[in-house]
């Protein structure tokens, strides 16, 4: 993890603000947890109607919330007025999503004027500790807020 | 786009009753469209609930109904008793996730014995046709039913 | 593939000079084929001194052809006066690498004005015709040739 | 990193046994360092001929060795008369290729019984330390010696 300060003083209020606009963050139950310089974590309770055919969490829900946690990672070194877009990501799902909570962490790796490298671990949280089901690698696209975003 | 005979006859009947028993394509409001040899279509209407801050369809989503049209698709050409499980994937988000409907095409590039390689197109579709917003890369492996899903 | 008029009508040129300029193209042998807007193919014949363990190419030399051929599709659409880096790419390897000659196609997915996202599937060729060995997913950024490379 | 006792008491041998048949290290200069269980690293001289068109190390060259330590950095875990294949990776690069020296470290992040997942970094090497110039995520197969490859 990099060790960096923060161009945004203003950054973990604008992620909190951010997140509560993500609709899907609402509907799956997601809940941002810690929001620091370069590294955000998303929570996630398990529920029957995020799952895939086995009963698991879907990889797509797994997904989701790493790619948040990545994005607003990013966010957390960005200067002000910065809007942020997932260029692209990869996951491995390294084992069954199985567990009653689901954390996403994700920490930036290089932070760039234009492009920040982010990697993001899931974990399924018990009480027998963390158990990694899925790492992500991707990269994040720092936009003027001015800026269209079809402007890409 | 391979040209395949699927081993499996009942492989379309076996697709449509496994997603049937994935909880977040009822949650999220996806439907199983096409159901081909080696070919799979998923489509989802927007909806507020499933956007991210700007109020686009969240990568997370786009990724969720590319990833089950991948493994579908995957399934489709496996010898009867496969179970299918999505080993990693990488996804590119080419244009803001906007439109009334989603469409996510999944084809096999390759099929093997152990891991079967898929590619799938996610559209944005309107009356002005279909507008590319994501494409996606993926591994799926192969399991008996049989065996345990960690035992890979 | 995309259809496209390439803005730079000198790209042609520009590429087989800046093709010329990559040592490790000569080191390994590899030769610009096909150049055309939105579309690169590279050549490359089997030498011993290129494989891995069991005599097969080599996967990075497989990537190292691939990732060429990419960087200049996305290049012979860009603006006069741009430079291209890759930012990032996937590849999966889908049959061991055997063959007397080896050629990777790269097509533009999508061309935007900062990042382009490019496609390629890399072929042994041989008289029975060409079968897909590899296929890669990237994203190259387009720079002005007079921005420092580590302001990415 | 996982801390995990190899099961093949022989890992070592084979792995620097199995790096000397490729013929790819020999051409670049490429020299097997650090192989532990789990980890292995790869050193890079650099070359004016391992260049793109801005003298920077290749792409496909950094990927080249970061691709291999991946490969025995799960090889290091697998049992005896094991093989293994790349099945496909993702890599970032995240600054300019330059320095004297290059070095790809490998760590196993989940070790299956056919999928071993490894992360690696790529470092340019320094008097004034290691930069982080290119980070991987891949995933190996592991094979029985006496099973054919393209059974995959």
């Amino acid at each position: 993890m990099i060790l960096a300060k923060p161009s945004n003083p203003r950054f973990a209020e604008e992620i909190r603000s951010s997140f509560a606009k993500q609709g899907i963050m609402r509907l799956i139950g997601a809940e941002l947890d810690r929001v620091e310089p370069g590294m955000v974590e998303i929570r996630l309770p398990y529920r029957a109607d995020l799952t895939q055919q086995h009963g698991y969490l879907h990889a797509g829900i797994v997904t989701t919330i790493a790619d948040s946690a990545c994005g607003y990672a990013a966010f957390s070194l960005m200067p002000a007025d910065s809007d942020v877009l997932s260029v692209e990501f990869k996951i491995n799902l390294l084992r069954p999503a199985q567990g009653q909570n689901f954390l996403a962490r994700a920490e930036v790796v290089k932070s760039g004027k234009t492009l920040t490298v982010v990697q993001a671990d899931v974990f399924a949280v018990s009480d027998q500790g963390n158990r990694l089901i899925a790492t992500m690698q991707g990269t994040i696209i720092c936009l003027k807020k001015s800026a269209p975003v079809n402007q890409v």
